[in-house]
């Protein structure tokens, strides 16, 4: 059963992941491959593929336990939601807030 | 010489070590506190402490070169402050705006 936190938490700490482990977990939990089709890309058995999964899922959960990055992210999301919500309620059109804006959605 | 990146880098990503890293690293780091005062705190030799807190920086900046938080951070940091200074200058008053600010101030 794939873990959808693990999924979206992948994005952020995938990079911690030696180049190996990060492939299967995002053949898992982005190509949405099974656990054989993996197994034949990278050449170790299924149950080494399954290993590697639980072992970089318990990872992430562990370093976002301690970075809560997503956390962080997700409300850093909801406070620009409404930054833009008020700014256009009282029609303030200048691009250039709406642009800084967006550049903050891509740091995050 | 202490890295002044480290420092800053500290408040990321000191909860990634142990307890009694992270103590020697902020002992030195933020507060302060020689190498030898640091070897009588926690009871190791000058030696130990010195090769903690230079593994501790290989770490840290190895972090930051896959995570760039500190990148991502800065950033959105500028991009705070453009966005306020343009509400400013178009006279923009709506308190929750700026309340929501630095709601995503305090996150970063």
């Amino acid at each position: 059963m794939k873990n959808l936190q693990v999924a979206y938490l992948l994005d952020f700490y995938g990079n911690l992941f030696g180049d190996k482990q990060r492939e299967i977990l995002e053949m898992y939990y982005q190509e949405d491959m099974s656990l054989s089709e993996i197994a034949s890309a990278v050449g170790i058995t299924r149950q080494g593929v399954y290993d590697n999964i639980r072992r970089g899922e318990k990872e992430i959960l562990s370093l976002e336990s301690r970075l809560c990055l997503m956390d962080r992210f997700v409300e850093i999301s909801r406070s620009l939601d409404s930054i833009e919500q008020i700014l256009k309620s009282e029609s303030v059109t200048d691009e250039r807030v709406y642009s800084a804006l967006t550049d903050i959605r891509s740091k995050i």
